[in-house]
């Protein structure tokens, strides 16, 4: 998993149908780079989260086959 | 996900029978880099897009066993 | 596969519920990255931890559909 | 996808037996760097191809599980 | 799939008992950074080989899920 910041959100309309509601978040990884992930948790901007990338992203949707690659898993509460 | 922008199309004649038919897109990440999606929804030169990558992205194609990588999922609207 | 070595541990209480218990490691990488890998071995800091990347680490957990893509596999004893 | 120019060939007599018939190719992507892909179509060499890379690309074989992570889908003929 | 030369081989006792039997060879690659590939064909150092990476890596062990996510499918006899 990579770990990075909420840094914005972004909306689509023109969309595929397989595409699941939830918020697509902006989120800023360490090395720089940004990525937008689905969350399903209510994240915030400036929170930090971790994410999984790859096809264990669409695996958490259930009932459909969904076109996600990037999934917030958790919050950070802390590190050392 | 990534975000990028569209720049051109490509065309490819002599291909393998299981490329599903749609237009194959020449799309300008924000580091830069280029990648080809295939575009379900008909977006044009210049509009900004989201786009899915790996297995999930041939998952969207239910009848065949389409050998693709990468995917427009969704046209952005708007970010902050 | 890839090496590194543990260099500290995160927590997250605010989870998705099908994030498997056990340690979520920061491993520091070769290239000098680094990522956040699962520990079912009960590795710690300073070790050195080969680690196993996508869908296959995912694949460990066999009654849940882990949001896992990364997976500490073993601990490296030496290498030459 | 990917986009590349194939620059040469290689031979594999000791292989793993489920690695199928087809020529593996060098091709050279966009960013400079090279990859092996297999090529179902008969490329040569200085064609321009897309490439597919991870899982789906072993989808295209049928009755074996085919140890490939880049195929070759298609020659290119031209991009605006 | 990628092209590299055996630098090494690495021993770890503590592992997660799905990681099958086999040599976990060093590689470097043609960027000059470095993986950990099993190896099923008996490489030595210095040989060129052939990776392939992924979950199609893993496909190659039949009767266990194994953790593997990069595998030596074959040797390099010559390439032009």
């Amino acid at each position: 998993m990579v770990r990075g910041r909420v840094t914005g959100r972004l909306w689509s309309t023109k969309r595929i149908n397989t595409l699941p509601q939830g918020a697509l978040l902006n989120v800023e990884l360490q090395d720089g780079s940004s990525i937008i992930a689905l969350d399903p948790l209510g994240c915030g901007e400036g929170e930090e989260v971790l994410i999984t990338q790859g096809s264990v992203a669409a695996g958490y949707f259930q009932d459909i086959k969904a076109p996600i690659d990037a999934l917030i898993i958790g919050s950070i509460d802390d590190h050392n």
